[in-house]
This record gives structure tokens, sequence and C-alpha cells, in this order.
């Protein structure tokens, strides 16, 4: 009698310990998945910060390039008027 | 005989469920930390993606009113000139 | 004789005279002519050099504009991706 | 008596062609000096008109620049934010 009670108690706790480890391996899934999903979203903004770096360097160059096209306007301006007063 | 034998076995099935659960415990909380991770993130990057939206819709506004300096610019060239020519 | 012979020569002095004032009204009339136009091309030239210095200090508040910008862009590129490994 | 009246007349006429004469020179002097300040300064208007409009096709290929730049940053916050939603 003893024996046949503790063969179903244990037959119980068996049961809970094979849910609990499905459970376990599916929660590994789970995090295995989403630890390969931070890693792909990482390397992409990676990515994409690399390509606004890119960008903000393209925008450093046409800033100075209208500078540059500013400073050629300043000079033609002041250039021009003093040769007319010279006349 | 028999009685104890199963009083050890069921012992241990306990034991191997009391460590799978705590491991489940784990697991759980890792993989809520993670989401917690990515959500944040996911907001940090809308954030980002709507600053981002704010310096473009900037940047058009920026390159409108170039075109329209570029514009007062070629009527002020002809303009002077169709006037230098009649006189 | 002698009195004819000068009325002569002082009636071809004086066809001569008249002709070199009527000359020297015509170049009296066209030289006040070019000064004017030397005049209202200048005033014009100084008008256009006051357009052209307007659309440079256009160009000067847009390259700091465009400045302002790219400093954001900057900032927002840095500051993101320090939130991005503190995670 | 005629004569000498005549000759005196003829005198003072001959006298007046010259001073007429003499600001005569004077004035074509003028005339073509301020011709040849209108050549040179419609030469210079010409040569600041080709800087000109030099300066304006840089500014155009700045602003194609500029344009260019931004379609790049649009297409990149856009598909940055595709790629995040198919995680």
């Amino acid at each position: 009698e003893r024996a046949s009670e503790l063969q179903l108690q244990k037959d119980a706790v068996s049961q809970k310990l094979q849910e609990t480890e499905t459970r376990n391996a599916e929660l590994e899934a789970q995090l295995a998945g989403l630890e390969q999903r931070v890693e792909t979203s990482q390397v992409e903004q990676e990515s994409f910060r690399k390509s606004l770096r890119s960008l903000l360097e393209l925008l450093d160059g046409k800033i100075f390039e209208l500078t540059e096209l500013r400073d050629s306007l300043a000079k033609l301006i002041d250039g021009t008027f003093v040769r007319a007063r010279v006349e």
C-alpha cells in the first residue's frame, strides 16, 4: 500500500518534471531567438550609424564648399567695386 | 525494501524538478529583462527616427531657401545686364 | 578792293566759327548725355552691389543654419550610440 | 578806315574761332576719355557678370548635391525602420 502510494507520487513528480523541462526548452529557444534578434539589430544599428556618419561627412564637405563659394562671391563684390571707384 | 527504493527515486526526481524550476525562473527573468531591453531600444530607435525626420525636414527647408536665394541671384544677374544693355 | 577781300575773309572765318560752335554744342550735349549715363550706371551698380551684399548675408545665414543642422545630426548620432552601448 | 575796321572784326572772329577750336579739342578729348571709361566699365561688368554666372552654376551644383544627400538620408531613415519592423 505504501509502495503504490509512493509510485503515484513519483509518477506525478516525474510528469511535472517533464512539463517543466519542456517549458525550459521553450524558454531557451525563445531566449536564443531574442538574443539573435538583438545581435542582428545591433549590427544593423552599427551599419546605420556608419551610413549616417558618411552622410555627415558629405554634409561637412557641402558646407565647406558653400563657404568657399560665399568667399568667392564676397571677393567678387568687393573687387568689382574697388575697380569701379578707381574709374 | 521496494518502498524505500521508490522513496529514493521520488526524492531524486523532486530534487531535479526543483533545479529545473529554479533554472526556469532564471530563464523567465532573463527573457523578461531582454524583452524590456528590446522594447526600450525600440522606443529609442523610434525617438531617434523622429529626430532624424525633423532634421530631414529642416534640411528640406534649407535646400528650399538656398534655391530661392539662387533664383534671386539669377534674376539679379539677368536684370542688371538687361538694364546695362539699354543704356 | 582790300575791304571787300577782308569782308570775304571775315565771312569765311565767321562761317567756320559758326560751324565750330555748332559742333561744340553737339559735343557738350554728347558729353552731358554720356556723363548722365555714367552716373545712372554708377547708381545702378551701387544698387546691384547692395542687392548682392544682401544675398551674401542671406547665404551666410543659410550656411550658419546648415552648420547648426550638421551639429544636431552629429550629436544625434553620438548620443544614440552611447545609449545603445549602455543597454 | 573801313578796311581797318574789317581787319579788327576779322581778328576778333579769328580769335573767337581759335578759342572755340581749343574748347572743341578739349571736349573731344574729354568725350574720348569718357567713352574709353564707359567701354572699360562695360568690359568689367561683362567679366563680373560671367564670374557671377559661374558662381550661380556652382551654387546650382551644391544645391543638387545637398538634394542628393537629403534623398540618401530619407532612404536611410525609411530603410532602417522597415528592417526594424521585420524583426
